[in-house]
């Protein structure tokens, strides 16, 4: 099976050279040309003149974009060169809905969608770790997994299309919350004037034990805030599910709180940030 | 070296068990002596008559008991059969200054102290797994490391007397936070009608997973809500956290949320719940 890869910034490149080393992987395309040119160089693949000749050219194409409308514009570009039988996985964080109708765009074209969307961030991205929740047909799935296996160590089916973003929200909302929590106890621990790597250490090894911490502690107390995970894609993800919410009748007080502190940094300057860049305002 | 234990409840009893398994427990002690003279014919030790009798017995005396009144009071009744040369250590989560007054008062005696919270939950001191922050003198940890190996997995010096609490402190309020987190979303995915086992089973593995997710979250979608830690000690932690923050002009805004969602749950009667009945409110 050959796979494509459509998108390729902080987690599409790693997960494409992932693809590669499976040996997996016959060509790659990005909106800027230069980092589909300079990543196909350097694993000897196609860089596609355009998504239609990548979708012409694979039976697996991956998406990793950033919104709504990248996706569906994605879509609509390759529709052209879209081969039946062929499977198109999107690992973008976007709303069900629109995993529903690019389903239904594909169906028209003889294809399969997954909505696949990952958490892991870039370092998942990097080992091939990350967790993928899969909205989709069984079978099709099925069809892919030794393909999804070349990125994602943990792998599972949630439901039907459109059911991977949905629980993708939930990741989302609660990596928010989490965000929250760890900004708020370090910086507290910071205002005791507690030997802070020493916290980190003994905290990550109890009942609060968290990735974020694992991965983002330190750097943030050191008030460094390299991505990681661009904190203004984490807004947008957070008012799709604000939105959700809303739908659904249900409250998300720390989602909201997060989505207010989030625009606050972003106003500032700081959306290309980490999302750790949170403690900035938890430790002023 | 002996050791002894005082106060035998969800922590404490475990942890006891996991000393005598090292061969190191000579006596316990318990408010109530029921759990005490059943313990001690559990683990083929002595039942001690009080806790002075108790710390007459002993090189190492264990406290875990549940505030800071608590704390204080069986220091004052240890006070007699204090042995010159012995080292208290506490397992409590106390304020600071409570851990320095006690100190203090031993210190008269000729005796240590140890500040040494702990995390890890029940699943944690059942295989002696827990994290432990420790304040107090660097030579007078390294002197009952051997014993503290018996029942913790990570052990760290945070620094003098006092510090070991402080940390806890963090600890709890990262703790309410992550509760937080999990129960916002996932009664978010809940009122999805999301699979919950394969959500959680799916984002436990990316960037929001946490220790809450992995050994809470089954139960709680199932709306059981077994003690684990209970909610009411908790409260009582994050009252003390609220003071410190106070002190320091520092906002804790999670916190509150949650100090006044226990107190709600608290008033309904699910004080003696795990924390994780906290999803109560969020998925009403």
């Amino acid at each position: 099976m050959k796979a494509g890869y459509i998108g390729l910034g902080a987690m599409g490149a790693p997960m494409a050279r992932n693809l590669a080393r499976a040996g997996l992987l016959a060509a790659v395309w990005n909106r800027s040309p230069a980092k589909a040119d300079a990543l196909a160089a350097e694993l000897g693949v196609a860089a596609a003149a355009d998504p239609a000749a990548l979708a012409a050219a694979v039976d697996v194409a991956f998406l990793c974009v950033s919104a709504d409308n990248d996706v569906l514009a994605m879509v609509e570009a390759m529709s052209a060169g879209i081969r039946p039988g062929s499977v198109v996985v999107d690992c973008s964080t976007v709303g069900s809905d629109t995993a529903r109708r690019v389903a239904a765009l594909l169906a028209d074209r003889g294809a399969a969608f997954l909505d696949a969307p990952v958490s892991g961030g870039v370092e998942g991205a990097r080992k091939g770790t990350l967790a993928m929740m899969v909205g989709g047909e069984a079978g099709v799935l099925e069809t892919v997994l030794p393909v999804l296996r070349a990125v994602a160590a943990r792998i599972v089916h949630i439901g039907p299309v459109g059911a991977g973003q949905g629980c993708k929200a939930v990741n989302q909302i609660m990596a928010a919350g989490i965000a929250q929590a760890v900004t708020e106890a370090l910086a507290f621990g910071q205002a005791m004037d507690l030997p802070m790597d020493k916290v980190i250490e003994v905290v990550s090894g109890g009942a609060a034990g968290n990735w974020f911490l694992d991965h983002r502690g330190r750097t943030m107390v050191a008030g460094t805030f390299q991505p990681g995970f661009k904190l203004g894609l984490h807004h947008k993800d957070l008012l799709i599910c604000r939105e959700s919410a809303e739908k659904l009748g249900v409250s998300v007080p720390v989602t909201e709180q997060t989505i207010g502190e989030y625009a606050r940094l972003m106003a500032e300057g700081y959306g290309d940030e980490d999302i750790s860049a949170l403690y900035r305002l938890k430790s002023r």
